[in-house]
């Protein structure tokens, strides 16, 4: 492992699709994101990335986060894990070819989950790739489950996970709005924003201190709030950013002043 | 693991894609290939196919194969197991397309080598999908060796390791010529074909009791020859056949009479 310490990255399944159309690619922000992070040419940097319209409809559609059923769900489990391989292979494309030496990693390949959480993962290939200075790059998956026989593992499961199993210095979360609100702001035109949250005042925030299913942040990131709050309290901070907005996540990056929330365990 | 023996598949580079083009595809012979694994609806098979004209061209341009040397390799890595990647995906297309419950695993991210031999397999996932009878489908890729840094894991290694550890009943090679001759038929208009080898026939023929490395049969198949020989010494068949004729695949899959070199033990 190498002695600098690592920054996970999470990009927004929203940001780089087309929520509007099944399999729309967002091409514009996959290649402006991709030139931020080259220009941010951030050294240990473990990138992941969400489905959006490629992962959830037809994972949806077949049930696959509520594992196996009936046969007739062998093949959206197929086709699930075989879209997202082709939104990655779209995002890998983006960065590769602008010369950053991204290497993918397939989450179905070297994780199993028990009752939708990671319960093995075969890291030996990945240390070896952060040893050697290459940047994985990891995404929400349709994974097989031990006692669900599959189900789906969320790229805010793994950003989570990655972060404490590789003790990062820092999450950065780009989502599509500028920060976590304390109603949606998609739809609550007085939505207030946090600029910085510690653990407790999240925790207040959500109702219930430690138990985070009960967190009612809207704006869709309730959940996201819930899967990262483990990686807070291990003392990991959370910074959450626009990345639909040009030079967001590269100033996240970089540790410049930009504006979006940040979560703290004191 | 499923009562029922597998048989594992190897389709070659050579026959699905264009050696005279980089990146060039052989579109029509992945889909003939992929009706004929439709039709003969083998249960318990595991598919692995080679780079051809995909993997080989950049990992030769970098010297993947040879190991780490200098930082100017990094990006032809990434090149390397991304194109890949790439071959997988268009393979893959064609498979779910048709209905056929077939779900890729990316070899570097399960398994590593020491000097260009596996010597880390995570088969976790891989077990729990043969168990829920999904096809998983492997490939030749660039991957992790922790003395090397990184190197090329071929198709055909892959085929003889996955047989062994899943103690299948056969394997079937699909290639670009009609079987294993004494000289190369590419250039030999004389050169014999053999229908049936025991590994002692096939061990003088390589002039070298148990060193098959020293085996100069020829056409390609010296190192496929090589990487074979340890699964037909744990009594696992081996059937070379002809996978760019129509049906030649299927028939060798349905165990029907079809033009092809069989390798067995004694």
């Amino acid at each position: 492992m190498s002695q600098a310490k690592t920054t996970v990255l999470k990009i927004g399944g929203s940001v780089i699709t087309d929520k509007n159309k099944e399999l729309g690619v967002n091409m514009e922000a996959i290649s402006r994101l991709a030139d931020e992070i080259l220009e941010a040419n951030q050294r240990n940097l473990i990138i992941v990335h969400g489905g959006g319209s490629f992962g959830h409809p037809v994972a949806q559609e077949y049930a696959i986060k509520d594992g196996f059923k009936d046969k007739s769900q062998l093949l959206g489990f197929a086709e699930t894990h075989h879209v997202m391989t082709v939104l990655n292979g779209i995002f890998m494309d983006a960065l590769i070819w602008r010369g950053i030496p991204a290497v993918s990693i397939m989450p179905s390949s070297c994780m199993t989950t028990r009752n939708g959480r990671i319960n093995y993962f075969g890291d030996t290939p990945i240390k070896q790739l952060l040893k050697m200075e290459f940047i994985p790059v990891l995404y929400g998956d349709a994974v097989f489950d031990t006692e669900l026989g599959f189900t789906i593992l969320s790229g805010d499961q793994l950003v989570a996970f990655l972060a404490t199993q590789f003790s990062a210095k820092n999450i950065v979360i780009g989502v599509d709005v500028d920060g976590l609100y304390d109603t949606d702001p998609k739809t609550d035109a007085k939505a207030k924003m946090f600029d910085r949250l510690t653990l407790n005042e999240l925790n207040k925030i959500c109702g219930q201190l430690g138990g985070s299913n009960a967190c009612d942040v809207t704006g869709g990131m309730r959940n996201k709030i819930a899967e990262i709050i483990p990686a807070v309290e291990k003392g990991i901070p959370v910074f959450i950013v626009n990345a639909t907005k040009p030079k967001y996540v590269y100033k996240a990056l970089k540790g410049e002043n930009v504006k979006g929330t940040l979560i703290e365990k004191e």
